[in-house]
């Protein structure tokens, strides 16, 4: 296959079933109220490993074949694509060497390892990690798993989407927006066209933090743009350096629009999914739900589709979104 | 039917479904290795209204025949109970009054009358709740809805038992034993008349706060017994007055053992849940999972079905319990 498509995603959600969690779509008339517009929440923070990002891991990791899975897989994510990879590999009884910045949280570094991973560390000011990444996997054929440019990862995330739509369709809902948080484009491109595929009218949104953009600026410019420097967010889950090229094929046929959102709005998304529908999220993984409650005006009377990313969050974050409840 | 048992639950289960959230049953390796034994926790937080409650509610008053239906409920918790039946009776399109004590948070009050119930005080230093309701009830012909001591009502709690065991007979998990909180006694009795009918072997246990083990001070003596005044409980959700008699009767002839909890270990349990899960409970509904992780003597390397029943915490005690995260 050279162009992605629906037939990956489909594959993926037989090669994942039974080993990824059916996470369930969520709904609150309160919300609704907050919000004045229907929404549906699917809820991918109780995926295992606590985001999505399990699922497109997964899905990559049981395309390799045997040679390639007794060598083992390397990536360079510190945050809930690493986690997703060394679970992953555990589940499928292969290597794993997480690349980390010698910055990196002890929390994260002990996710990876709880599961068995090997951690290599470099240090941010001096080295690229790319670099490090490929100097360690060559001389022993590790595979480097990529955290969205690449069909099967995008497949895998794109299991979502397909879980979303036929949960929908179970309920009769034919929804009108789909909202998706975006940082490199995995899970957004997948999961929008595995929703568009079942509601052909569904409006596509990618939701970034305010000023960067950078998937929004990539849909305008046809080519994939960088992260700028500035400004910092609290949504980390989604502030990656780079648009995926890959993604920004499939998010631009379908005529996908960015939203952004404010560190404030996301924080109040997380207190609304603590009050109203009693889950745990992570900064970038309420940015979808954060759009919906903020961009009222334009979703009036709508019904909304939202993905809920992820739910790593530590709890001075957590304790700081409390202070949000409405 | 004069005796309760499972065809009251599974008239329960055909009556509610597609109008109660069928929740998800969610387990995480890391929780296991905290616990000491393998955990699934059935997340009735994620139920609507942020509790297991709206099942008994919604079971109750959809028996409820066109004229009982169009002169109204009433009822006189101001917790879990109340809500659900506020939510239920606007599902079903009935009338509701809720009776709270004049000291009620200001949220309870909001949560009832955002479904559209009426809401009537009583000084909770000089009234009788249950008078108050009859004073109320009589002139209106309003059928009172008991929290817990009724076959419908712990039929329908009981749903929960009966997903429950069906989502882990679906992934060929066995467990060894059920842990479930208790006050009254509805849902424990419901649930546990439930998934014994599927795993003949299983050891039932109601989880209750120390020192305010009304339940299995009744299962010792064979009799309801009341709460003592002391002391006081963060487990709100679980500490009412008195045990219930039908649930009592079915408790006992299951052969359930009383386990205890303290406010520092549901505490825990909130954070390990905020941790491992990304559920948000409330003190009550943690209690059942406190008991798994703080007995592992006793549970250890068993399969525990566990569930956690309610999400409806404010955010000050969800920061305290935050201040708890492994």
């Amino acid at each position: 296959m050279t162009e992605f498509g629906i037939a990956h995603i489909e594959a993926a959600a037989r090669r994942i079933a039974g080993r990824a969690v059916r996470t369930p779509v969520l709904a609150s008339p309160m919300l609704d109220e907050a919000a004045g517009c229907r929404v549906f929440v699917k809820a991918e923070s109780l995926q295992r490993t606590g985001s999505f990002k399990f699922r497109g891991a997964l899905n990559r990791l049981l395309t390799l074949d045997a040679q390639e899975r007794r060598r083992g897989v390397i990536t360079y994510s510190a945050g809930n694509h690493g986690h997703a990879i060394a679970a992953a590999a555990r589940e499928v009884g292969c290597p794993a060497v997480i690349v980390l910045p010698d910055t990196a949280p002890a929390n994260k570094v002990r996710n990876c390892r709880w599961w068995g991973a090997e951690t290599v560390f470099y240090d941010p000011a001096t080295q690229d990690r790319e670099e490090v990444a490929r100097a360690v996997a060559e001389p022993r054929g590790l595979m480097l798993v990529p955290p969205f440019d690449d069909f099967d990862v995008m497949g895998g995330q794109g299991t979502a989407g397909l879980e979303f739509a036929e949960q929908l369709a179970e309920r009769d809902v034919r929804p009108d927006a789909f909202l998706v948080c975006c940082s490199g484009g995995g899970l957004a491109s997948g999961a929008s066209a595995a929703m568009r595929a079942r509601f052909p009218e569904l409006a596509c949104h990618v939701v970034e933090p305010v000023g960067l953009d950078k998937m929004a600026r990539s849909l305008a410019s046809g080519v994939p743009e960088a992260k700028p420097r500035e400004p910092a967010t609290v949504m980390d889950g989604i502030a990656g350096p780079m648009a995926g090229a890959r993604p920004l094929a499939v998010l631009s046929r379908l005529g996908a629009t960015g939203l952004t959102v404010t560190d404030a709005q996301a924080l109040g998304a997380m207190a609304a999914a603590f009050r109203f529908l009693k889950l745990v999220l992570e900064p970038g993984g309420a940015a979808a739900l954060a759009a919906a409650l903020s961009h009222g005006e334009r979703f009036s009377d709508k019904t909304l589709a939202v993905v809920c990313t992820g739910g790593n969050v530590d709890e001075t974050v957590f304790a700081r979104a409390l202070s949000h409840v409405p």
